[in-house]
Order: C-alpha cells, then sequence, then structure tokens
C-alpha cells in the first residue's frame, strides 16, 4: 500500500508527475454541431493550464471537419479555473469552448466541455479504506470529488456503501454546478454531519482547502491519478498563515486589491476596508502576481481576490497578503484564533 | 565629460538608476475639475510601471481634496507605454487618469496628464557637441526626444541652432502626439534627410530601437537622466535577433501571437501567416509573458504584438519569438539581409 503524509504546506505544482495517463474527450462533435448550427466564421478554445500543449493537436482536428473557412483560436490567457473565463476572445468569437471545468453559471454563448477522467477511482478507494474509519465504528461518510472526476460520482457512492459507510453528499451552493463537487475556493458540499470526509481526486490542492474549511474533520485523500493515499494536514499551511498575519501587524499602509475577474469581484468586502482604514489604497487588477505588484509602496496586501493566490501563492510575493479575515486579525479588530479559511460564494 | 560605450543589446531596467532626483506635475487641479465637472464618484488612476510606487500619495492628496464620496482606484495592470491603457477600470470609473504617456488617440473619457520631466537637457546636449559630428562638417542633425521631455523640445532646438546646426524634425505619423517624439515602436519621426540623429532623453530602449529602424544614420544619445553620452551600438542585439532566427529556421510548428492590446492588433498581418502555413496557430493573449506561453506546445513564435516584447524580451521566452519579418526569413520566403526592425504605424 502507498501510503505517504505530505502535509508540507506547498500545494504548488502537485499532481503534475502523473501515474496514469489519461485521456480525454474533446467533444468535437458538439464544438462542430455548434459552428454549424451558427455558421460560425471563427471558433476560441480555452484550456487549462495544464492542457495547453494539447491546444495545437485540437485545432489540427477541428480544421480538418471545419474547412478553411473557419478561423480557429487558442487562448493564451492563464486558465487555472473556472474564474478564468477569456471574456475577451468569448466576446469576439461566434463560438467559445472552455475545456476542463465546470460552468458557474451557464451562458449560451459558451461552450463547457468538461474533460472527465478516464481514471479508475474504486482501486485507490479500496486503498483509503485502511485509512478511513471503519464503518463500524465511524458509519458517517462525507464524499466529494472536482469536476474531472464527476463522471464516476455514483460509482464511488456505490463502492463505498457496499463497505457499510453511510455516503453523505450535497449540491453545495450557487457556485457549484453538481453534487458532491468541490472548487479550489468552495466547500459547501462538505457541509455535512460527518466526522470524516473522503476527497477523491489528484493533488493536493483542493484537500487541503477542504481540510482548511472544516478543521474539525478527517479529510482522506484518494488520489487516483498520482496514486496516493494520504491525510490533509494543514498545520504547515496554518504556520505560513499566521506568519503571514504577524508580519502584517506592523503595516501602516495597505493595498487592498479588487480582482476584475469574472467570479472573484468582492466589492462590497473591499469597499469596507477602504471605508474604516484611511491608509488603505484600492488597487484593481485581473491577474494576482508578484510582479505586478512589486512597483507599489504599501507595507502589505488584503487580497478580495481568489483566496488561493494569497493562500497558496502568497509566500513569493515582496510584502504579505491577507484575506479579508486575516487582515481584521492583523490590524486587531479580531482576535487570533479566529483565523479561518477564506472561501467564495455565489456565481459571477 | 562622462562618456562610456553600453552597446551591449540588454535594453531592460535602463534608466532605473537615476543621477537626478525627479518630480512630477500630477496636474491635480485638472483631475479635481473633471471630477466636480463629470459630478463622479470614482476615479481610476494608472501610473507606468516606474511610478507606481507614487500612486498611493497622489491618492492621498486626490482624497483631501474630493473627500469621502468619491472612491479612488490605482490600476495595478502592468504599465510600460501608451498600448497599456487599462480599459477595464477606464470603463468602470467616472473619471479615468492615465499617467506618462501621450495619447495614442484623444478620448474624451480619459485624462492624459504627461508629466514631463524637470530635469535640465542643455547641459548633456553640450556634452554631447563631443560625440556629434561637429555643424562644420555635417551641419544636417535629428533631433527627437521622449514624451517626458517634450516639454523642453524647443529649447533643445534653439541650443543646437545657436551652435551651427540646422535642426530637421517632423511629427511622424498618427501614432505619435507631438513632433519630434519617438514611441518604443514608432521612429518616424526620424524619418529626416540626415545623416546624424540626437537623442535626448532617459534609458537605451528608445534610441536603440531608432538606432535599428535607422542602420544608416549615426545616432548619439544624450541621457539627461543617468547623465551620460553614448553612441547607439546594435551589434549585440543584432547578432540576438539572428541568433533567434536561425534557432526558428527548424521549427515545424508555431504559434501566431495576436495581442488583444488597444494600438497592437494586426490582425491582417496574423491572419496572413495562418493562411499559408498548416502549422500555425492563433494564440490570442494581452500580456505577452515567458510563463503565459509556457504551456503551448509549438516550435517558435512569431508575435504580432508588441515588437519591443519579441526585439527585448524574446531571450526569456523558452521557445525562439519573431517578428513577423523575421518569420519570413525564417521559413526562407525572404533574404537574411532583409532582416530589419518591427516597427508600428496608425493608431488603435
Amino acid at each position: 500500500m502507498s501510503q505517504e503524509s505530505f502535509g508540507d504546506g506547498d500545494l504548488r505544482n502537485t499532481g503534475m508527475r502523473l501515474k496514469h495517463d489519461r485521456e480525454w474527450d474533446y467533444e468535437l462533435d458538439r464544438i462542430v454541431d455548434a459552428v454549424c448550427q451558427r455558421d460560425a466564421e471563427t471558433v476560441g478554445l480555452q484550456f487549462p493550464e495544464g492542457l495547453k500543449r494539447r491546444g495545437p493537436k485540437v485545432v489540427d482536428d477541428l480544421r480538418d471537419r471545419l474547412g478553411e473557412d473557419v478561423t480557429v483560436m487558442l487562448s493564451g490567457q492563464p486558465c487555472y479555473g473556472a474564474c478564468d473565463l477569456d471574456t475577451y476572445l468569448m466576446r469576439r468569437t461566434d463560438v467559445f469552448v472552455h475545456f476542463g471545468h465546470s460552468p458557474m453559471k451557464e451562458s449560451e454563448k459558451i461552450i463547457y466541455v468538461p474533460l472527465f477522467s478516464n481514471v479508475e477511482v474504486t482501486p485507490i478507494i479500496e486503498e483509503a479504506l485502511e485509512t478511513l474509519e471503519p464503518p463500524t465504528e465511524t458509519p458517517d461518510l462525507g464524499l466529494v470529488t472536482t469536476a474531472q472526476h464527476m463522471n464516476r460520482y455514483g460509482e464511488m457512492r456505490e463502492f463505498l456503501e457496499e463497505q457499510g459507510y453511510a455516503v453523505h453528499s450535497r449540491r453545495g451552493d450557487d457556485r457549484l454546478t453538481h453534487e458532491g463537487q468541490v472548487l479550489g475556493c468552495n466547500y459547501a458540499s462538505a457541509d455535512l454531519p460527518v466526522d470524516q470526509v473522503l476527497y477523491v481526486g489528484g493533488g493536493k490542492f483542493h484537500p487541503l482547502g477542504l481540510a482548511m474549511e472544516h478543521p474539525e474533520k478527517h479529510v482522506v485523500i484518494a488520489d487516483p491519478v498520482n496514486n496516493v493515499v494520504t491525510v490533509a494536514d494543514t498545520e504547515k499551511f496554518l504556520k505560513q498563515r499566521y506568519g503571514a498575519v504577524h508580519r502584517a501587524m506592523d503595516a501602516e499602509t495597505w493595498g487592498v486589491i479588487f480582482c476584475t475577474k469574472i467570479g472573484q469581484g468582492r466589492w462590497e468586502e473591499a469597499q469596507e476596508i477602504l471605508a474604516s482604514n484611511d491608509d488603505a489604497y484600492l488597487i484593481t487588477l485581473d491577474e494576482i502576481t508578484p510582479d505586478r505588484l512589486r512597483n507599489f509602496d504599501v507595507d502589505a496586501y488584503v487580497n478580495t481576490g481568489c483566496p488561493r493566490i494569497t493562500t497558496d501563492d502568497g509566500p513569493q510575493f515582496h510584502k504579505p497578503m491577507l484575506t479579508p479575515g486575516e487582515y481584521r486579525i492583523a490590524i486587531g479588530e479580531k482576535p487570533l484564533d479566529s483565523l479561518s479559511f477564506d472561501t467564495f460564494h455565489g456565481t459571477w
């Protein structure tokens, strides 16, 4: 049995060394049909970072079927999640295809191609049984997964029920498309009356967010992509957050980041901070990167955009970056032990 | 006399170690007037990278004058030139101020604050006389400068005429606002019947572009900011370009970059390449950075966007990046000695 404890707080580049070859169904028929129906002259394709290298081959396949009158374009904008919709390309193409993420909100303009994984999930869940508390002691079990494995959610549930678990699940909120689905910024599907949750999916990015959001639950990770079972360990991650909060306590000036991406704008949160702090300055941008903030002369940042930029990429920025909740701790408005994970609810 | 020859082809980070303190006139009165006239509730400010650190202080000054009902925002988008207009913030604020670049095209919506430099120019031009060919031998002299020093263009001309030069100048084309002005991508103001050109301004970025665009002219740089006189030397720079072209000659697949920024879209240029090359793939994006292109699986890039990304940042990308003209050399459509600088004409 391959069991190891990561728990090192480094959530970047996980799931990159794959143990399984994965094949994807790009649903070319559905795209070609849409092009014909709309008499489209331009088609825009947007892939997540990990699949951008497949882009030219998918363009080749579409060109073969569509002929020379249709121009197919690839989005070069960064794409890490459903928020990263390339609205520029979407508005300027007759058919726009977003691969690999489920929609936060349906739009007639956009074709969402989910790219379900073809990796088997039962073998790794079987391994995870040794790490889960047994159904005889703790029968209630929450079950969550990511968009890539949603196509096998029923199979996961059935297998676990056969082992004797009472499997709990819910859809979460409007931000989530499917029952049992988690996003990097939303774990409402794990708001369940259970003490342990099984996460089935690749990488540590999602389950560590889940464990931060639900610190009272035992979170077991069954990763069918890297073929490992682990327990989510938030200790190092939490130390980083407390470290950032403490470093920001002496800050005299604050940059309040408002992210202009679809699904990330928390305008009222930003306005509240500005209204109560004369030394806070509103900074608007789309991609939040260390390079882009380097030239601003402020002592610390509070990021009202994607919480995963703050928590996962935070140490790469030249000044401490906090979530809105952490900001309130740093300025003394809230006690230190109120530190919690920053999540997003609602849609764009 | 401080004279040294740079000519090292590295155009980045020039003009950063300043020998003069510079003060800027942010024209707050003009901004406050516009806010009052338009009864504005929101004001957006966009600074070039080198002045972003002054942003919070300018916000303080505006808040003092405007009161609490007006929300002032800073653009966090990268800003290196007039093309980098933050159209998102512009559309969503009642008054939008773009500092430090002259407009490519006037717009009622935008207040352009030029930020003229307060640095004296005559002393460094006097030093440059030793490097220029004397007026007794070569009386005709072209004179160009950047937006920052346009306010002293008349003073420069007068001084040179007093020395005996016949000073030539022209406005260039629609992309340029002022007579004698150069942009990083446009040196039409130096299309003059002269053998030598004096560039007065900070850094090597502009004069090296100028020397590349006009290789037959003797280009002398009088830099009043770093207080040095040099001669533009394009040798190392040209070697880099030839190196990139040669590395790209074996490329089987090409990424054709179309930049979505205002003033940078050369759609027909991109379409022509796609139409004549089955192994070329159109990639659309706003900021062209090495990180954003790393995941695409192509052998080389041809960039129809900002030529200075290609020529100055090119070596930082993981695959060779060429200008459209260099691409035609690499695929054998044009001879090697046709290599020339890529410039932009027209407006957005």
